[in-house]
């Protein structure tokens, strides 16, 4: 075995060939090793006819579908020319000159992108709504230089785009840009329909530029979701315009409040890059923030000791058994869901970790029993199904509310697991459709330690050394052995749209929300389009297939404005991840 | 125990009383309650002469005390008018306006800061040297707004200097500054002299500007050491100018190269800071990337499987029998070390995690047998030691060239230990002199799983959910539970210097490195500065206690640029934090 080291490091930088690393994966793709360059002066058409761009342009109007393609080309070109990737950390050492193609010797070039949309968008198309867009494309790029995007619908085009983004590099001898693989043959189309990012700006305020930064990187990911966890107990940063005083008392800051047209600016963006922004607002738990607004309505506000009443500080809930609840909600919808729906097919009513002793102190019930909290429950959620479905909307739910509660809800109604795959097994088996995010994968907040503090004594020898709830921090590798349709039948696997990765807030915000995040995020981006088995063996994808693709992925988003967190060192990313950086197989290790 | 719900919340309210948050916390430290402002025109004297400043002002000349001062007066200013803290975050709810001082009814003004300086500056002061520096000092602000600062050393003004700004916030009505605390009495002192941070700029590349910021932010926390591990087997950035090739064949790419000026800014900018920069080669392991451009040096090289001849890929390490070795190390010790001993005391010469089974593939030795390798590192560490004394250096070594080589130092070189509390307790048993960065408590790379890739199959399962070595990451609570003489006589405790907390690099670069270091690294600082015990109870200081300062802490590192992760969401923060955001001792918990 031992082989002298001259032999290993030739072996080595043999074994070093390019990997293609469209993030995620598509489902069938064939490339060259022909290298072309692509000019900033690339002639691009729209069906037929062609599109001039300007780098930054923002659809004005985002049910115009030129609008849309034109926003969308304009951000991948300028992906391309302004953002290009330089590999030279994804290839061997001091070897980036052999990889890149020689400018001076008649270098083809790609002349032109054809991009053909199949079928008009209709006003659903728009609106990005509950996974009936066909997000599928085909993208092609022969050796003559000649690129065509074909796709169904404008979020179809916008995929393509994003793929056709990262066949491209920087040259490190200037202003020039090429790919080495055509030629390039490439079908696309998503494994799940709900893709999404979960970020909760109630814990901790974000500014809203880390919210725009987040849709950025969620459509790069070819994700499609961003669930904003809108309020919480801690804080009520949404604007209700009808009554100011709810953001105004519950914000952490009067003027640290998301105003309604925040609100709709983000949900515009979102739109125009295939991304469907989802509101939560979460109850009847989760709402103690209300009690600062309107005390009348909320009980065991901050009570001590949280843990009688609920999972962290500070605790509050919606008194159960209130008419002044309804008609608080009743206007809350009033003025929140007709803004909702123009952006969304969906509203998140939320409902998860309810603590029943809450209703001990709830004037209107004074016990904590099961036989008379469920029919209380199961009125103010039918009510709330009945709003949300009086402006066109589905809701989504937290699994707590089926699952603990025996709340019966209605056909639209999309159930939000995090506990683990019975959840999923039991809700799919009632036919009630799914997404999930399982706490033990797809919660990235995890494993930091706790944020509660300890006195000397009992609870700090009890909670030495401080790891949270959900240690371990989620590793990309966990991330992604994960797919939430792991342990169902066929039948079952039909009901779960997707999923969700989540960055709860207790200790995080814009400082380290772009670390926390990606690429951690897009692990389960790739599992949600592409699957995290390889289709043609139906095994798991080898960690040391993906890792080389992810390094590569995270190269390119940081080069675009996300700081994504590395995921190997640099030796790793210009070495061989089929042999380096992997854990030997053989004895001794 | 069912408080009504008003009643407890007036409770939290009145109880959340203002706490000086100075971090590290002062030896001995009274404040009172009156509001002074401070002025962008405040008459600052050194030894009785007027100070003249500008804003970023950086010494030409760090052996000029007045310069020094200069620098430490200007960044001190800046610190408070252009980047005060606006304390809302530390503050109940929209309630900072009952803690400001009216500016409209003839508020008063500190007018003067008089810096007496009782010691001559020696040249040592100025090269910083290890540990003979005093840095205390004494602050005082009277009610009538005179501010005194006196200290043996330039060095002890500077941490003087940041206390004084610590002392200062921005007010919301703009352009005014004041302080809620006068009169303030300060005596401080630090407890250990090693303070230390442990960059790894060897496994990923930094550019110098996220070493730059480093050193403010160790200066900040009143720490004044940054100890670089400059070089591993994975690359070599550090020049070496009469070896160029090293570096250009030994760096990541040829011109990520830290030039010999970039060192010595950097060393000029530490030392204007009281921050002293210790550069480590660590050898005669982890030194594989001199393979790139001395092989015949280097033993084991990427030598496959891995596991079989170290601890990470790839190997690498000197031939322990070789001339050829011993030429090479006079050339780089001749080179290297005249341009460290202006700055520094110290110089480190690594040592860590030699596999002896390297020694089988070298020419000159062929064998792991103890018997024969003990003899050959001797010489090897000795003639190293002897280098390092030549240049009037005292060398640091890892623990492994005692503990596991048994080899025998001379009476100046200081061990660094990593493995634990027997260590510490080994060594100054021995009379030997440490400093500790003890890896369950102080190694802030940890808990954020694996690195490597997994095979599927046996190796996947294994390591599911792919934890890291040295899980769970290391929350404020536990780095800051660690005392380094913990265990030790008090005998034993005068031989430990001090310790660093070490950021390894295989998944830290520029993104994450802020959020990873601090204010993880501040809880060391404390440690190291004042102790995690309470001098006058001899307990260990309450978490709740020390909670709110490193929040506050942590908002001042942020405004003043580095990127402090968050330690709690803004509720707890703006919460009294011995009632909120703690674990309930009572029952149910």
């Amino acid at each position: 075995m031992l082989l002298s080291q001259k032999t290993i490091v030739t072996v080595l930088l043999a074994a070093a060939s390019p990997v293609v690393a469209v993030w995620p994966i598509p489902a069938h793709m064939t490339t060259g090793n022909v290298s072309l360059l692509i000019s900033q002066n690339i002639a691009i058409t729209y069906n037929g006819a062609p599109i001039v761009y300007t780098y930054g342009f923002e659809p004005d109007d985002i049910r115009s579908s030129a609008q849309i393609i034109e926003g969308g080309v304009s951000r991948a070109l300028s992906a391309i020319f302004q953002n290009g990737l330089v590999p030279w950390k994804l290839r061997p050492k001091n070897s980036l000159k052999n990889f890149e193609p020689d400018l001076y010797f008649g270098p083809k070039w790609v002349t032109v992108l054809n991009i053909t949309q199949t079928t008009k968008n209709t006003s659903t198309d728009f609106q990005s709504k509950g996974g009936e867009v066909d997000e599928s494309y085909n993208l092609t790029l022969s050796t003559a230089g000649v690129a065509t995007l074909s796709a169904f619908s404008s979020t179809g085009v916008l995929r393509g785009l994003e793929t056709f983004v990262q066949l491209f590099y920087g040259h490190t001898d200037g202003n020039a840009w090429y790919t080495p693989y055509a030629p390039v043959s490439i079908q696309d189309k998503p494994k799940y329909q709900h893709r999404g990012v979960l970020m909760d700006v109630a814990r901790n305020w974000y500014e809203v530029e880390h919210i725009y930064r987040t849709i950025d990187a969620i459509a790069w990911n070819k994700m499609n979701r961003l669930h904003l966890h809108a309020t919480d107990s801690q804080s009520w940063p949404l604007d209700i315009p009808s009554m100011p005083e709810v953001a105004v008392k519950g914000a952490y800051r009067s003027d640290l409040i998301y105003t309604a047209g925040d609100l709709e600016a983000l949900q515009k963006y979102a739109v125009a890059r295939g991304v469907e922004l989802i509101v939560e607002i979460d109850m009847p738990g989760h709402i103690g923030s209300l009690s600062w607004s309107h005390p009348e309505l909320i009980v065991a506000y901050d009570a001590f000791p949280y843990s009688w009443w609920c999972t962290e500080p500070p605790c509050g809930a919606f008194n159960l058994n209130s008419s002044d609840v309804e008609e608080f909600l009743d206007k809350l919808f009033a003025d929140l869901l007709p803004r909702v729906a123009p952006y969304s097919a969906y509203f998140h009513l939320g409902g998860d970790e309810l603590n029943a002793n809450d209703s001990r102190l709830d004037p209107g019930v004074g016990t904590n029993a099961t036989s008379v909290l469920q029919p209380l429950l199961q009125k103010f959620v039918s009510n709330n199904l009945a709003r949300v479905a009086a402006h066109n909307l589905s809701a989504f739910v937290w699994e707590e509310i089926p699952l603990t509660w025996n709340v019966t809800l209605d056909n639209s109604t999309v159930v939000q697991t995090w506990l683990g795959e019975s959840s999923i097994k039991t809700l799919t088996g009632q036919g009630i459709k799914v997404i999930d995010s399982n706490y033990n994968y797809w919660y990235l907040d995890c494993g930091r330690g706790q944020w509660l503090n300890f006195a000397n004594g009992e609870a700090y020898s009890t909670y030495f050394p401080f790891s949270d709830w959900c240690d371990p921090a989620k590793n990309w590798r966990l991330v992604y052995s994960h797919d939430p349709a792991n342990s169902l039948t066929e039948e079952e696997a039909k009901l779960v749209l997707g999923g969700e990765v989540a960055l709860w807030s207790e200790m995080a915000d814009g400082t380290n929300l772009d670390t926390l995040l990606w690429p951690r995020g897009s692990a389960a981006g790739e599992v949600l389009w592409s699957g995290n088995k390889d289709p043609l063996t139906g095994q798991n994808r080898s960690q040391m297939e993906v890792s080389p693709r992810l390094n590569e992925w995270r190269e390119r988003m940081l080069r675009r404005g996300v700081m994504a967190a590395p995921v190997q060192m640099v030796w790793c990313t210009q070495a061989d991840n089929s042999t380096e950086c992997s854990a030997p197989a053989g004895p001794g290790f």
